[in-house]
């Protein structure tokens, strides 16, 4: 088997599986041989997405130069949030929303990212660009990225182009928007059955800021107190896995999706750092940040600051 | 003053200006405030066309940061082939259709890369999702650039779309392809007036392989004796320039232009290792590549992985 891999990243949240489906939909109807997989299992959100439009999970991969030469990226580029192989093998194509970093290839490449609320906004403007009708399952998971990225329109980073993308899409598959996408949400933020480290890692990633690994996990919840009772559990094991991976700032993001606001759980040496950052007291490993809803937007960039 | 400046690549040739200038008209046209400069004077083949359709030269910049907060790139990304002090400025977009290395940024960004030609052949494509319309002025630069990369159409770089492209923006210009791009290409091609600074750094580029900066020229002629005949006054300019600019391997690429093949130049300790990554005998510091013309495809790559 020599297919093209089409993934998003690590800790798959709903655009990372979502769009290497959809993505890999549009590319085999241009004609290349590819297929969707993911760089681990997913989520409870993701899963009410596919069932409600009846797909299945793609397999999970661990390396990709076992398997084929050639992949294409989504929702991602950065080499430490992809498959651990990746310098193994020829990226013929990226499509994302984030920021560049840690990326490189040794010859060109096609590469689409826009600074909009969800990659797959981007990919809806390629199937139009390359006239490929867009089926209803397809519509309803490109559908249910933009929801879960933008917590249904809320996030800061969501733009005029995601609402109109998402109000047609809706069309598409079916549904109404509103109520499918309070579904949508409520699904993936039941975090009862969750041990700490599903918590923490669920939807978690690593950047690199000055000589520091900072790793941020986020996790949605429609009341922070269900987290926070859980706090020293949570600790206890941001301690383990800090030591265990040599990451050096652990911050995990408990946002409620209903009110847009979102508190942090911080470990590491650093707090005082991070405190600067965002101009916040920490007290007991906790701060309060009013209006924060995107890591992306509103978290990683005054960490980044601050450590660089 | 606190334009967005837009511009190409140091040494710049035909592409590197005349895609700022027709990037910045398209931003300008979407509303964005923007001018089109360039970090370095206009060669013989850019008068040209810039005198053809009557446009002038862009002004010349060696900084950004003083004057604005705000770039946008095209026909590169990598920073040393930037503005020196890029990391000073926001970069908000880039069009480009070169590899992706030593970039990165810190915030989401439009990034638009695609494995074709030329970036005007990219930005001809922006123009029509965007619904924007092409004057003649600018469809003739866009077309200059496509003729100049693509050396009329027949560089291996040269693609199905590159073509279609070049015969619409030919009508919009109102000139005939081929007749307008062998002018084109001769203008660009006069070497007698030029010293040897000028042949070895007028569309030169440094590349980090391995643990080596690797500079690389290229000069288009007719006859590439015109440059034969000169090759001990060059090699005395290649290690003066070497030394003072800590250059390790310094390759001038002479291409005839009409039958599409090139010899190298080469001078630094590395010439074991260049014969080895194309296979090719190197006498008197001289190499024959027939058939080659591109110095991205191939030349960069082959190098690259010798250095790796």
């Amino acid at each position: 088997m020599n297919k093209i891999l089409v993934f998003g990243h690590q800790s798959p949240d709903t655009d990372a599986i979502t769009s290497a489906i959809t993505f890999s939909h549009l590319q085999n109807e241009l004609g290349k041989e590819t297929e969707a997989v993911a760089l681990g299992e997913t989520t409870d959100e993701t899963n009410y997405a596919l069932n409600y439009f009846g797909v299945t999970a793609p397999r999970v991969i661990t390396t990709a130069a076992e398997e084929t030469q050639e992949v294409m990226l989504v929702d991602h580029n950065e080499s430490q949030q992809s498959v651990p192989d990746i310098d193994k093998v020829k990226i013929l194509a990226v499509v994302d929303h984030h920021r560049i970093a840690n990326f490189q290839t040794a010859n060109p490449l096609f590469y689409r990212a826009e600074p909009v609320g969800c990659t797959n906004t981007i990919i809806f403007k390629l199937f139009k660009e390359n006239n490929v009708d867009i089926p209803k399952h397809i519509a309803g998971l490109m559908l249910s990225a933009i929801i879960s990225d933008t917590l249904l329109l809320k996030s800061p980073t969501c733009t005029k182009e995601d609402e109109n993308v998402a109000e047609e899409l809706a069309k598409l598959a079916g549904v109404e928007l509103e109520a499918y996408g309070k579904a949508l949400l409520k699904a993936g933020t039941d975090t009862s059955s969750k041990n700490a480290d599903m918590i923490l890692n669920d939807d978690a990633k690593n950047f690199p800021m000055g000589n520091l690994t900072v790793r941020i996990g986020q996790v949605n919840v429609v009341d922070v107190d269900e987290i926070l009772v859980r706090k020293q559990e949570l600790l206890e094991e941001m301690a383990s896995q800090s030591d265990a991976n040599a990451i050096d700032l652990f911050i995990l993001l408990v946002t409620d999706v209903l009110n847009s606001d979102s508190i942090a759980i911080v470990y590491g040496d650093e707090q005082a750092e991070v405190s600067k950052a965002f101009n916040k007291e920490i007290t007991d490993a906790t701060m309060v940040l009013k209006g924060v809803v995107s890591r992306k937007k509103q978290v990683v960039p005054p960490l980044t600051a601050q450590f660089k």
